[in-house]
C-alpha cells in the first residue's frame, strides 16, 4: 500500500514520466508467437557485430574481482588518435546517456531550461525530468531539420544525425543555437554513418560532443561512450562522474575495436549500401525519409502501434514511434541490419501492409 | 582559458567538491618505486577472487552488439532467493554507486536535507553536491556507531558495517531515523562479513536497503549492486534508472556467483579469521578497531599521509583515510586480503612504523 506521507517527498516533474515499460526481446517474441527465427530491428544495433579481436580482448578479462580504472589512459589515448583531438578534452562515460547524464549534474537544476526538439531521442526527456529541468522547445521543418528561433536555454541537445529520424542538422543553425550562449551537447552517436559531422565545434567553450562504440563498432552491450569538450568541463566531469564508469573488458574491447579500423569500414559500407536498398524498396509503397545513420525513418498512413504488433507476430521487431514525443500513431523507425535481415524485414512489412489494407501492391 | 559566463551556468554547490584525484595502481607504483611485488589493500576488494564458475559464464559472452535487458529477471530472481525476498522488491543497478545516484534523482534538488554521519564513505557527500541538497551531520560516539539526536532531513544515508570504520549500526538508532518520516537509504555493502545486519527493516515503506556483489562475491569489475526496497519506489526507480545499467556477462556472473554459496561462504570465513589475526596484531602497537566488514580502521599517532607514501615505495598500498570528512591525519583504512598479503603488510607497516618513530617495537 502506498503511503502517502512518503510519496510528497518525490520529485514533483517524475509523476510526468510514463511507468516504465520494458521492449521486447528475441527469447520473449519467440516463446509468445511460437517462432523459429525472429529478427530484431528495433534499437539500431550493428548487426554484423563487433570485430572478432575485439570479443578475443574481452575473453581475456579473469580478474572480476579488482576494480576497473576510472578513466582509463589507454582507452582515451586510443579515441585521441582515432578522432584527432588532445586527450585533455576527452572524457568516457557509460554510453553517451552516461555521459549526458553527467553533463547535466554539472549544470542543470529545478528549473534550469533545457533545449530539445522533438522528435528526438526519449532519454533526454525523462533526464529534464529527473534533473528537475524545463523543457524549452526547439522546432524541426518538413524534414525534420531544426530551425531554431532564439528561445533562451541553460542547456541545448543537438541529436545529429537525429534518432529517430535519420538526418543531420545544419551547420549554420547549430552555430545559432552555439552562439546564443548556453552549454551545447551535440549528440553524435550515428557519426560513423553519416556524410558530415559537427566534431568541429567541439572547439568551442561552451560546446560538447558525444560519441559511443556502441553503434558502428558494435559494442552496444560494453556501453563505451566518451565526449570531447573543453578542459573546464573536463574537470568539473571527473568530480561528477561515477566512480567506475566502463569495466576493464569494456575497456579492453574498445581498445581493440579503435584498433580494427578496416572492419569498422566495411560494416559502416556494407550498412550505407543496405540502408540505400531498403530505402529504394519502402519508398514504392510508404513515406520514408533519408537517412545518414543506420535506421530508416517512416510515417505511414497506418497506425504504427498495429502494424508493430503484426510484425512482431511474424518475427519481426522494429520500433513503433508512436510514443515518441513530436511523433504520431504512423511513425516507425527501422534499424538496418545485414541483408538477409533486412529482405526479411521487407517481405514481412510488405505483407503486414498489405493486410491492413494499406494500399500495397505485392 | 576558461571562460567566465559559461562557468555561471555550473550549479554552485560543485565548486565544493574536489579536484579528482585517481588512486594509484599496482602497475603504477611498480613503475614508479621499481618493485617486483606491490599488494593494494586499497579498495576493499576481495583477493580470493570470484567464483571460477562466474568467470566461466563470463567468458562465454560472445554478443558484445547486442543491448543488455534492462533489468533482467533471471537475477532479480536469483537475488529474491539469496535474501528470501520478494521480486516486486528488488532492482538492480551499476554498484551500490548507481543504485544510490537512482535514489537521489527520485528525490533530491536543490536545497533538501540528506543526513551523514562522517566519517563515512566519501561518494555520499559528492551525491548531495552533485544534487545540490544540503547536508544535515548526524553525530557518532567513540565506537564510531551512528548517535542520532533528531535532526531533520528527506534522506538519511546510514552505512553498515560502516565505511571505513567497519562498525555496524545500533538498530535502536537506525530505527529512530526510520521513524522520523524521511527516506532512509541503508548501504550494506559489507553485510556478508558481519554478524549482524538491518535486512528487516526494507519492510518500512520508507526503507532501501542495498547490497552489492563487488565484496563478499568478488565481482568488483563487473558493477552488480541491487537493494531492496517498497514497490511503490521500486516503480519510480525504473523510471528514473539508466537503460542499462549491468552488461550480460555482469548479469551471468553475478547469476554464477548466486549458485555458488559454499565458495561465499568459505571466501567469508578466511577472511573473517584473516581480520582477527590481523587485529590482534596491529591492536599490540597501535589503536584498531573492531570491525564487521572486510577492512580494519585504524587511528595512528603518526602522519597516515606520510605513512601510507612510505608504505607505498615498500609495495604496499592502503587507504589514507587523512582527506575523509570526520577523519584526522593519522587514520588508515586497510583491506583484508589473504593470508600472504596481510602478512607483507604487517612486516611493512611495522617498517615504516618504526622509521617514522613510532615507537613500534620489532
Amino acid at each position: 500500500m502506498d503511503d502517502p506521507d512518503y510519496r510528497k517527498l518525490v520529485k514533483e516533474t517524475l509523476f510526468e514520466v510514463k511507468d516504465y515499460t520494458p521492449g521486447k526481446s528475441v527469447e520473449y517474441v519467440k516463446r509468445k508467437y511460437g517462432l523459429d527465427r525472429v529478427i530484431k530491428l528495433a534499437s539500431n544495433e550493428n548487426s554484423f557485430g563487433a570485430s572478432r579481436k575485439a570479443i578475443e580482448e574481452f575473453k581475456k578479462f579473469e580478474d572480476l574481482h579488482i576494480y576497473p580504472p576510472s578513466q582509463p589512459e589507454t582507452l582515451i589515448h586510443k579515441i585521441s588518435e582515432y578522432l584527432g583531438v588532445e586527450e585533455d578534452r576527452i572524457v568516457l562515460g557509460a554510453g553517451i546517456d552516461g555521459v549526458l547524464e553527467n553533463i547535466f549534474k554539472i549544470f542543470i537544476e529545478r528549473g534550469d531550461r533545457v533545449l530539445l526538439s522533438p522528435p528526438t531521442f526519449p532519454y533526454y526527456h525523462i533526464l529534464v525530468r529527473i534533473f528537475s529541468g524545463k523543457e524549452v522547445e526547439c522546432g524541426r521543418d518538413e524534414n525534420f531539420r531544426m530551425t531554431y528561433s532564439g528561445e533562451k536555454f541553460k542547456l541545448a541537445i543537438v541529436c545529429s544525425p537525429n534518432n529517430p529520424t535519420g538526418n543531420v542538422e545544419r551547420k549554420e543553425v547549430v552555430e545559432d543555437i552555439i552562439d546564443s550562449g548556453g552549454i551545447v551537447f551535440i549528440d553524435e552517436a550515428y557519426a560513423e554513418f553519416s556524410d558530415e559531422n559537427l566534431l568541429e565545434f567541439a572547439e568551442e567553450e561552451n560546446v560538447i560532443v558525444a560519441r559511443t562504440l556502441s553503434k558502428a563498432f558494435g559494442l552496444a552491450n560494453m556501453r563505451v561512450g566518451y565526449a570531447v569538450l573543453p578542459e573546464w568541463i573536463k574537470k568539473l566531469y571527473l568530480k561528477v562522474s561515477t566512480p567506475f564508469p566502463l569495466s576493464t573488458p569494456a575497456i579492453n574491447s574498445a581498445c581493440a575495436v579503435l584498433e580494427d579500423l578496416d572492419y569498422l569500414r566495411w560494416v559502416v559500407e556494407e550498412i550505407k549500401r543496405e540502408r540505400e536498398r531498403v530505402f529504394r524498396e519502402l519508398s514504392k509503397h510508404v513515406k520514408v525519409y533519408p537517412s545518414q545513420a543506420n535506421f530508416l525513418f517512416a510515417r505511414l498512413d497506418v497506425s504504427s502501434r498495429y502494424l508493430c504488433e503484426l510484425l512482431m507476430s511474424k518475427g519481426v521487431i522494429i520500433r513503433d514511434c508512436s510514443g515518441f514525443k513530436g511523433c504520431r500513431d504512423g511513425d516507425i523507425r527501422v534499424t538496418i541490419g545485414r541483408s538477409d535481415e533486412n529482405s526479411y524485414f521487407i517481405e514481412k512489412f510488405l505483407e503486414v501492409m498489405d493486410e491492413m489494407g494499406g494500399g500495397v501492391d505485392l
